[in-house]
């Protein structure tokens, strides 16, 4: 009964679209509103992208799995979740949906549809940072996917939350978000040289745990389908 | 075993009451301590609405279902949720508590029972903003609805959290609200000349949201009568 | 299976007191770090009662229902939840548990004891916001208790969270919190003169709730021996 | 098919990194933002790690029971939950990955790998706190263990949220927690010497809660192995 694949690719775009309005929309309003007190725009900016998580992934999760993430699907893929034909369509709802909701909050708040952010993001602290972050959202999915599936969206919007404080870099964690930062100029941007170490630093977070957790819980990444079967014998 | 229409109507009321009382009583609390730091304010006004939403949502919606809201209402009797002939009570209600609810907020501050709202709110990003909002309030409720009906008053309540940042107008998303907010010229008010744009905007974006999961995913906007009778056969 | 009286009883003071050194410690901790900021002192207040109640209730209710408020022992007490002749020890238990959790409270934060508040909260904007809190309270609990008690913890933690900021008396809602309260010369604090018509408007609020639940939902607020009892008929 | 000792050790050890890269990397972030407002950078510090609890629990629990805890692990034991010859490996795991998560912790925000911490924490008061930080952590966690697992994750964090404001200590409520901090000469540090008081007093307070809960529920605390051989007789 799973939807087909273009509902599924629709619904990747719809979702990731939604992520990055909430990421690049409350960072604008948070850094606008906050007098210069940059612990009190982190603050609003982590509450309102922890909420969305939990309510865009409940949302389409049952439509697509709610990835959002391209690390996330490529990881599916490596432990036979979803096909790898399907990976590149994923990736590429991911992508476009994600700058065109960066594109989405810039009009809500009457900015230009895209700019180039300067804002630095290097050195070795940002990219282990990235790692970090991503090997602990991968390490949560895991831990929750396969065994109880309606914690996932809680897990990951709590996740995120914590993440955003207690990462150097503010957890990105996603390479689709990383990309679509570099075109917006405001409180969430990523200068685009910073691009690809994130990218990179992200994808080896993402390895590490999905090889860890096939050791650790090994019924934790056995596809769905396989798991039916298993049970059927 | 549905409560009868008259029930469910005081439900209405009775929730959109508390709904209202929540939004302007917490902006009014929240400007008066902020010591004019707009982000605090904001911030506690997201955290008390969406956590109003979480508990009234809970409490209402075994009763009448608790729209507390009259685009949804619409969306609901659209798909076939709600009959028709039952709209008109569910949004007077929702209308006349949403008003009710601005009186008591204004009782329990000792302010006059009503005031004319001066807050302007006004231009494209703000009416685009409300379009994005309702598209996505209806997008999360009928992500959840009919397949994991508990979820839903967590998921409201997360993604108002959230659009309360990430949107310029900060997510009014509902019609009977926006209308009783004119009557306020406090913190959650808005200028009543800007009322019917925010009401036509909203209703856009819930219609594409509907639309949208008939589509994506049908069985979530099939009414539980029609699934329990397909179950049957 | 319920436990017996005795340990029940403990159980509320013990929840009690934890409830009461949560509100009273996170008020004095609050208060003294925020730098004069109330808004910021009355968010990491709200965050730590919501919170607290989430713990407690999921803690205690399995032995006790996890009142810790005797409005809400004397509405289950009315709806025949609990019986008559429990209703005093339970009260006892509230009572004595949260002036020992103010104390508890206290010595944690090395200060006296007990010290008598002179925090006024008068005037009939105060008065109707306790009878606000509470209608809402046990509007909440109704909603949830019989037909979905696994919410109820979150349902009466959200709710809390949200009504320290929509009514003007940051909602104590409880008799025994209310009493214990006037013991603590700091935050969370209320004059003792103030004490008693708070909790005249406490417990006529609770009653207007349980009168409206009884109408609304009447399965609500049916008692689960009863329940039990038509299921096998 | 609980997951043999030596993955069950790894998941302790990883979890417990993460937890101590979440306390003491939101403590940096959020001291180094908030311009010395120290109730925001509190509220920041604790949002991230109730956040946290969250998310480790949900991920690691499955494996290891995620304790991340020697204060846990102890009393498990001492209700027979865990053999006690499987005590010592729990703890080392617990104890090496707290300290490597401090280290994570400074690496992510280009820190000396460790550092001696000089942040006082004495007195009467500081102890108090941790007993009763500690006492109400493990009564919520013997409350939900047996009966509602599930709601574990949730419980946990949502006290830790609470128990941050509420006590005069910040609620270490973790020995392995204080021994890594006390190498971090940052917000969430502790001065080495006040290190054995703390520990004292986290575990005569978990000590009481298992006590008084043998009492109060004692299904609670019988280990699952047995409730399942009552279920089969």
């Amino acid at each position: 009964m799973k939807p087909n694949l273009i509902r599924r690719v629709v619904a990747e775009f719809i979702g990731t679209l939604l992520l990055l309005a909430a990421v690049v929309g409350s960072g604008i309003m948070a850094e606008c509103l906050s007098a210069g007190n940059v612990a009190i725009a982190l603050l609003a900016n982590t509450v309102a992208t922890g909420a969305a998580l939990i309510a865009i992934i409940l949302a389409f999760g049952p439509v697509s799995g709610a990835h959002l993430n391209p690390a996330v699907t490529l990881a599916d893929a490596w432990i036979k979740g979803i096909p790898w034909r399907e990976v590149p369509a994923y990736i590429l709802a991911q992508l476009t949906g994600a700058i065109t909701g960066v594109a989405a909050a810039h009009l809500m708040f009457g900015l230009p549809v895209f700019s180039v952010s300067i804002h630095v993001r290097s050195g070795p602290g940002q990219i282990f940072s990235e790692f970090v972050a991503t090997f602990g959202l991968l390490a949560v999915i895991w831990g929750c996917a396969r065994t109880r599936p309606t914690a996932v969206p809680f897990a990951v919007g709590a996740y995120i939350t914590a993440a955003y404080w207690f990462t150097a870099s503010t957890s990105f964690a996603n390479p689709a978000v990383t990309i679509a930062r570099c075109m917006t100029n405001t409180f969430a941007g990523i200068r685009p040289s910073d691009v690809a170490p994130f990218v990179a630093a992200q994808l080896a977070g993402a390895a590490c745990a999905t090889l860890l957790f096939q050791w650790l819980l090994p019924r934790a990444i056995t596809p769905p389908d396989i798991l039916v079967k298993q049970a059927q014998n």
